[in-house]
């Protein structure tokens, strides 16, 4: 539906999803989940939100998945007096490329998180106390394991589709892999099928940093009083690694902070614009992230490697039965076009169905959190098709077994 | 001499200068150096090295000028058991790329540094304390002075030719537009006019580390309990910078350091190769740098700007009088090649003599200190083109008084 993206800049029926709400499921009670540690844990409770409705055939579900440091609140805001929407409301809502007039959208926070489900901040059942690093170790797979239980206790067989950016994108590639039956379509923004050795690199020096400062205590901090600096410091390195080199030049270039004239002060630590900003960036983190989440999903993220036990990253694919859209961006240099291009070239060689385009946009690799507009047009066609391929495949299915 | 360089994988009379020592000169002992800052400085020990003969003409000098961690040790040994020689000896040494059968190379440790010279982990002699953050503000240009001073303190009025890496690029050009009639060339390698913004950014949290360090006690630490935590992280996040994408990813890619299973333990720091590299490389820089020195000279290399106070950087390069050779590599992101073209059409807008080549290597930003065969076949015809350039304005210039 081009001719509806484009009335978004105009008066339309193209809106926020408005007022939404938490919910919580308590999964994993009764037999605890087997994580790919081997270690178990249950049960788990999972922060979700949803927008639309779900169709009577229950055919028309979409699962969101977030990013390192996102969270179930993909769309809408809490309140009249909420000010800051969900963190993909421009993607999601009615009339927009994901259109809750039509489809059903499930976002929940991921495993290992600190947003509402379960996590390292939250408290062991066997202790009483958080769990900081007692909290079992876990992979993209377990978080996707427990998004995919979230599906079925809604009640939904299929979902028509699951689209994730970055860390999202990984689990929704594991998804395509690990319950093939129970996906249609994964769209796979600004991401890969691994990281790339420098990728593991900057979140180890990111974690370093969170190691390093003495108020960590090897994670038994007191959430009132957790490693700021350290969080602060790990989130300013990933921060750089989020935006494009030409982005920074144009925002910041070497403009300095306070004054058209150097400080000559060495513990001036944001004279350049470029460094204020960093420092805010870290500031702001902090208020709204846990430092062991951190620690846990970065790990979740190094570890991640779609072709892991199997010869090629093609014969890792063949598992999948879902249609793919692959997006990246040229100027995302955290995950390049290239791994999109790898990817891609992985899915195509083992038969699959997959659409793959790089967009031009100069944000680097946050683009898809800011330049939501080509996204939605690439988005909206593809899961509308995917929604009519379902229903084919149903027709199909209903005459075979007539 | 192109014959002879590729002569130097056969039996040849390439070879390491051998045995060299440290110098030491004590400079701006009656009247201080006035820096950038508009504070003062004097005296300013310098520690250099010297290799070859100073020809009696006085004609044959070159400068090295260091990057940000490196020291006036370029090349040859200390003594027979020693096994490192210096940073740059496969370019310097008789036959090599920097001929020192024919040319008098100095090589001098910059003012703030930790290698001998004059910097904030020195006595200051109005306090009898160390200087610490105490330490005057200094700049590439403050750097430079002292570089000039001795020049002239070593009796040559022209050196034949600076060259310099990262920040020794930035060095040279700022020699070439402050003391003109100083030199006669100027290589600028693996640099550019200004640092980016993303480059004042990954100073900016390697800074942040060193500063959030406890141990860095507002820059009054025990040389020799220094903030290792911060200063290694700093190293190894710098180090990150220096290493292109596709040379870490060839060297470490995602292989795992002890074992070829996960580990799934959070507290294991160097699970992966690059991890493991990361950790030693930081181990080993917190061995031979000071944190202070560390904060003292990135922040000069964030606040060089060859335009500075100029309408452009061609206005900027109007008063070099030099011939420049530039030299990048493609997979240097740090000073990516763009910068070098953009110093080179301003250099050829105001009509001087500049060479530029674009070399390839995959060692990212550290290929100017390691793939050294190509960067030999540039410099050596270069810098002899401009002795006979030297001896033929010598010979014009006494024709003219004649």
């Amino acid at each position: 539906m081009p001719a509806q993206s484009q009335q978004q800049s105009i008066e339309s029926p193209v809106r926020s999803i408005g007022i939404v709400k938490k919910q919580t499921a308590i999964l994993f009670s009764e037999s605890p989940l087997t994580l790919s540690s081997g270690q178990k844990i249950g049960p788990v409770t999972v922060e979700y939100e949803t927008y639309g409705t779900l169709s009577p055939d229950r055919d028309n579900a979409v699962f969101v998945c977030h990013a390192l440091t996102g969270d179930a609140h993909a769309a809408g805001i809490y309140g009249a007096d909420d000010h800051k929407p969900g963190w993909w409301d421009p993607l999601i809502g009615p009339g927009r490329g994901i259109d809750t007039d039509d489809y059903f959208v499930i976002c929940a926070n991921v495993l290992g998180g600190c947003q509402g489900s379960t996590g390292p901040g939250s408290i062991n059942p066997q202790t009483g106390e958080r769990f900081s690093l007692d909290f079992p170790f876990l992979t993209v797979s377990d978080i996707v394991s427990v998004h995919s239980e979230l599906v079925r206790y809604l009640g939904i067989q299929r979902l028509c589709g699951v689209i994730g950016g970055s860390l999202g994108g990984m689990q929704a590639l594991d998804w395509s892999v690990r319950f093939p039956d129970q996906i249609a379509a994964a769209i796979v923004v600004a991401s890969g099928h691994q990281l790339s050795a420098q990728g593991i690199a900057f979140n180890a020096v990111g974690r370093r940093a969170i190691y390093a400062d003495p108020g960590f205590e090897k994670g038994n901090y007191d959430p009132d009083n957790p490693p700021r600096f350290g969080l602060a410091l790990a989130r300013m390195i990933a921060h750089i690694t989020y935006l494009s080199e030409d982005s920074i030049e144009l925002k910041f270039g070497r403009r300095l902070q306070d004054s058209d004239k150097f400080a000559f002060d060495m513990l001036k630590e944001t004279e350049f614009q470029i460094e204020s900003y960093l420092h805010y960036q870290g500031k702001r983190f902090v208020q709204r992230f846990d430092a062991n989440s951190y620690l846990y999903l970065t790990r979740a993220m190094d570890y991640f490697d779609l072709a892991e036990s199997h010869e090629t990253l093609a014969a890792a694919c063949e598992r999948a039965t879902c249609r793919f859209l692959v997006v990246s961006y040229d100027t995302d240099w955290l995950f390049p076009t290239s791994q999109s291009r790898e990817l891609t070239t992985a899915l195509l060689e083992v038969g699959k169905h997959v659409s793959f385009l790089e967009l031009h946009c100069s944000f680097g690799h946050d683009s898809f959190l800011i330049d939501i507009d080509p996204l939605a047009e690439l988005i909206q066609p593809f899961i509308d098709q995917t929604r009519v391929s379902e229903h084919r495949r149903k027709l199909r299915s209903a005459k075979t077994s007539a």
